[in-house]
């Protein structure tokens, strides 16, 4: 298995992109990575603490995609550059999933331009894995589409249920559409239609679920548009920040409260990671033609570690082929690519 | 000053609101109640307990307004309803302000119908008040209007900071739109008109705001449509329980932890009390002619006598006056009321 790795997108690129991926490579066995940029700085930091692995090649690419570049044009003009060659790479299997923490609009539109939608479907998504009471739950679309049609709440639907069986081997995914009430006949026009669609779905679908039953994990995966999965998404990270810094107020406040502090202090890490985004990581593109993972701009070392790792997990499920066997029947309107 | 409270409104009517009630002006000086509901069952629980105070008077009504009556219909029939008759009595200057835990859905469309929008205001609002890192933070709005138009964003951030102004003594509270990323020219067409509405506006309007920015209290009023104030007021309240619920696990591990819980037994119960919808109790509706407080239908006794403490206050603020000034020149389109 080859994982390609867009070296010079991101923040921190390419010290942290490099590092991260020497350390994943140390920690699990089964893949290569194939490191994408400038090969005399890749080769630097290989260099510099010896870090050089067999299993770390590098794809020299010349051009690097910056985080003010319009998407559209850079990933049509900049040819050259360590995304769009990851993208092209991918197209022509010499890797079986790219990870990139470049420029996000240009990573949409390269994996929509290069790659293409999967035959069928009408909207790719970008969706977000939260943890719940009760496991993980996706919430799809979290921030690609801002708005949305029923057929594309339908399919977040479906290829929502798919990810979710796929990646952790849940049975039979419970779908919920986030909606402003329990009951039926909840929210606006294209809610409604969207509920009756997801409906009708070869899905478990269980109804509307409301904000407050995400992290609860009434549902395995939660469909709303781009715009309210984005604001719910960020509501729960900001959220958790909120309640760590409460916590954290009063654990300063005394000399027990430290000892309190001092018990808790193991447990309280593994909350924090919990609801730490370099631990969580990485989120797939849904619905093209192959295995794009994103991982945040300012993304660390740490980070790039376990979004390899999870990248080497991902590569070895049959998502791709699966969402093409459910939506090869379906007709949807042709758009421009 | 009168205080107008709908008895037989919500899961726990009328032993909760009248005990509510008994609380209040036990707590507080300076107003009135005038209970709104079946006079026989109001007296009886005020006699259990010898609970009679001469600051509590009963208004008879002689229906009630169900928690699956059809909103308008129910308005529209039911004239004797604790409800329509608190509207009437709020019309008539009877009271200074009105409660109810009644049916939602009722309670807005008599707000309209009997009330009245404040001339100028397109659409009211139904904001809800979260707790932040820095103090309070208006969601405007949380669930009204699931469908929005850019006047309805402009008019929200209007009204919102004059609400904080008013409630809270802010001085030019932060307006912010929520969207899905902070830079301008982020979010959806309707967003986009709204920013520029917003902008021009005589607010102090910061720009967007992400979900994540809601709780750090970045803006002291956060404008959105019904559908996603609402997303993001529940997922607020989800993540609170999801880390209570995450904390009460750590206490329960061993005796070490447990010991830990007990240092903090109290600091955890002010924590609990911040995310506490009891608590906080009451929203208010903006735009109508008229203070209409609206508590959640499973109020119980604490709930309603906080509403009732803080609807004293609400009453002794000039919102409604300074809403009807600041859209006195504004030409908005008429709608059926």
């Amino acid at each position: 298995m080859n994982i390609l790795v867009d070296a010079m997108g991101g923040d921190n690129a390419p010290q942290a992109i490099v590092n991260g991926c020497v350390e994943a490579v140390k920690e699990a066995e089964g893949f290569d990575i194939v490191l994408i940029g400038d090969k005399n700085k890749i080769e630097e930091i290989l260099g510099e603490k010896n870090l050089s692995n067999p299993r770390i090649k590098i794809h020299h690419a010349s051009e690097v995609i910056c985080a003010d570049d319009s998407p559209t044009k850079a990933i049509k003009n900049k040819k050259d550059s360590s995304m769009v060659v990851g993208f092209n790479l991918l197209k022509e299997k010499k890797g079986d999933i790219f990870i990139s923490c470049g420029n996000s609009g240009a990573l949409m539109t390269g994996a929509l331009l290069i790659l293409g939608r999967i035959k069928g479907v009408d909207r790719p998504a970008f969706p977000a894995i939260v943890p719940t009471k009760t496991g993980k739950c996706m919430i799809i679309d979290a921030g690609l589409n801002t708005v949305c049609k029923p057929i594309n709440y339908q399919q977040f639907g479906v290829m929502g249920s798919i990810f979710m069986k796929e990646m952790f081997n849940l049975e039979n995914p419970k779908v919920g559409l986030l909606n402003v009430g329990s009951e039926e006949g909840k929210g606006n026009e294209t809610i409604k239609q969207s509920y009756s669609l997801l409906e009708e779905s070869n899905i478990n679908f269980i109804g509307n679920v409301e904000g407050s039953d995400i992290l609860k994990g009434k549902a395995d995966v939660v469909v709303c548009d781009g715009f309210v999965g984005n604001v719910a998404l960020k509501t729960i990270e900001g959220a958790g920040y909120f309640m760590i810094g409460l916590l954290k107020d009063v654990f300063f406040k005394n000399l027990k409260t430290k000892l309190a502090a001092l018990i808790l202090k193991n447990d309280m890490k593994i909350i924090k990671k919990l609801l730490d985004a370099d631990e969580q990581g990485g989120a797939l593109i849904l619905g093209v033609n192959g295995l794009v993972l994103k991982s945040h701009g300012n993304s660390n070392e740490k980070t790039i570690k376990n979004v390899v790792l999870k990248a080497q997990i991902m590569a070895k499920t049959k998502i791709i082929d699966t969402i093409s066997k459910e939506f090869s029947n379906t007709e949807v309107e042709d758009i421009a690519e």
